[in-house]
């Protein structure tokens, strides 16, 4: 007997609010063309028959004007839809409608019942304060660069920044597997160096090397990273595909923290009228693909993030969503000290700071840039 | 004792050329700024002292005026850096540039000795013309779809595809391993109906599941696609990353050709001040990455790409590449039969169309649409 609808479909579906550009008329034909085209992806002739077809096509839930003159439809989808995969979720979400001009995503609502399909962070803000030993103030960040440092320069780096008391040291995520820095002996010497600076310190400084690589080999640089003891991972899910975030997070052998770093994701955001809002992309969608951190650029550095955007990514970094823990949003992008004492103010105490350059760029010596960065982020005058 | 520079790199460089929007002294800050932002991602201060430091860096190659009022920086990048991988190298074009409005990649040219590192698409034109006993006219190829069909609906379709002389029947890219459509039965069934076509028809019709899915199952996927006796593989490289692909077409045991989806990449075309050109995206990149095919959408349909850049994608795929073969650009996107005769023209001998639902929307049978449809691309008058 051929499964009937009301034994394939929970009735649970996921909500997604896209912002349509043009007239009413226009962005109704777009939010109708919409709930085709990320389901049965034909004409409305080939919906099938009855209640199935019904369960399976996008449904206009609200259809609003805004302010700006667009319109917002919030469309849904039988959670089946998604097939319980991260990939086809993304491409329920948006796959095909990435390609049109003038459909933005600002909101993704899943059942709590959905989440339950996905762990998501392993750690969240809680936990990584409980491994870091840091109960309340701001994370501290630095990553390791500039490419073309030896290992041991690199390491001796890495040293110089956990005896300052930074609490996350990161690969630059331009570093993989290059002939001027090999990602084996690159995470030995780091990790060793971080340990031996932990001894002296005391604290739990943490290094994370970018496992960002091949398909066949990401999995094997984690496992590598792991046993030589690194504390966490860096990874660009724009280059490896959002799913092998969440299968580093979902790996029970490997278990360590993931930095998130948005490295080839700026096409959803570069448009204000295309692609996936800020908050959605780098605050909701890598959450649930297993980030404890987001790494995105700040407003007022090198890139163009707004302080709007900024701040929307912050907040939903820690908006109810199920069992899912919230994470940390991390600013970076050529931050520089003095930009702290605003920055702190703005994102308050759940935040990591990436700050690059500006340690080793500056007339004092790392560790005494490092005790300054923690100085200010602890909110003490200079 | 330390390498050298003049061991470690060749002096073989990757040029890309970016479209930068702005006037001519802010196109040239952008051009110095993307020569750091794209290796070491710091100011020059950190720049590594000597030649190592000059090798690392990004070089601008040329410098000029469009006549669209931008300018076109030619920057080129030690091959090196890219660490001989595809992600590293999708992060040197642009991973961090992305993310930066009024950058526009529009060219990418590769020294034919680093191109020696990929093995590009297993069969290209020609391996897919032999494969499927096609000698010189345009390749027919259809999906399943609706969503929603049962298993043996979708087969049912499959078989009279195959039988009207479809040569590629791919599944839609929604279907992966939903609760109505199991990856397993569905590929089972249809590999089962083009057989059993086949047999009838002499012809060696060829079907593509999607094995799009979450990163430790899309191998398994297209093993046992493999396995069961399927003839091809879509995938999206924009949801389980690029490099999955090219995991996918360097695998000898699985060995089969690749159809490359658009899903989830819009967001890098949408704007045309931004992200990456559509001929480098669906042309050059997924080429390089293992695709046999490209899917696109064509001009004139529900998506919103120009002529111009269907053209361009066209010819990307065929340019010189060192050893990478040509592959076919595969337009589709709610193309009618109707449109065949202007597509033929406009695209000649060296493509692959894609009708979907127009071949189960007309009056007529599936199957006298099918011939219908190989008599418009064989020239024949209907």
């Amino acid at each position: 007997m051929e499964p009937t609808p009301s034994t394939l479909f929970s009735g649970e579906r996921i909500r997604v609010g896209y912002r349509l550009a043009g007239d009413e008329a226009l962005a109704w034909q777009k939010a109708e063309v919409i709930c085709l085209e990320q389901t049965i992806e034909a004409p409305y002739e080939l919906i099938p028959e009855g209640e199935l077809g019904q369960n399976i096509i996008g449904h206009i839930e609200s259809f609003e004007p805004l302010d700006t003159g667009d319109f917002m439809a919030v469309i849904s989808y039988a959670e089946e839809v998604t097939g319980f995969e991260i990939p086809q979720l993304l491409n329920t979400i948006c796959g095909n409608s990435s390609l049109k001009p003038g459909i933005r995503v600002e909101a993704v609502e899943f059942p709590d019942h959905y989440l339950e399909n996905f762990r998501g962070p392993r750690y969240g803000r809680q936990g990584l304060r409980e491994m870091l030993g840091v109960a309340d103030r701001p994370l501290l960040c630095t990553p390791l660069k500039p490419m073309g440092l030896s290992c041991r320069e690199l390491a001796d780096l890495a040293y110089q920044f956990a005896l300052g008391g930074i609490d996350i040291i990161k690969d630059d995520h331009g570093l993989v597997d290059q002939p001027f820095s090999r990602f084996a002996e690159r995470v030995e010497l780091c990790t060793k160096a971080v340990r031996r600076a932990n001894k002296e310190t005391g604290k739990s400084c943490v290094y994370a090397p970018n496992v960002t690589g091949p398909a066949g080999v990401v999995m094997e640089r984690a496992r590598l990273a792991k046993r030589i003891g690194a504390g966490g991972l860096l990874v660009a899910p724009g280059l490896t595909g959002f799913d092998t975030m969440r299968r580093l997070a979902d790996d029970d052998d490997i278990g360590l923290p993931i930095i998130c770093h948005p490295a080839f994701l700026g096409g959803f955001v570069t448009s204000p009228e295309s692609g996936i809002s800020h908050s959605i992309l780098f605050g909701k969608l890598v959450r649930l693909a297993g980030a404890d951190a987001t790494i995105f650029p700040n407003y007022g550095g090198r890139f163009s993030f707004s302080r709007e955007a900024c701040g929307g990514i912050a907040s939903e970094t820690a908006r109810p969503m199920g069992r899912i823990k919230p994470i940390f949003p991390a600013p970076g992008g050529g931050m520089s000290l003095a930009r702290i004492p605003e920055m702190r103010e703005f994102y308050g105490n759940e935040v990591l700071f990436l700050i690059g350059g500006d340690l080793q760029n500056r007339g004092r010596d790392i560790v005494e840039n490092c005790h300054l960065f923690h100085r200010l982020v602890s909110g003490a005058q200079k």
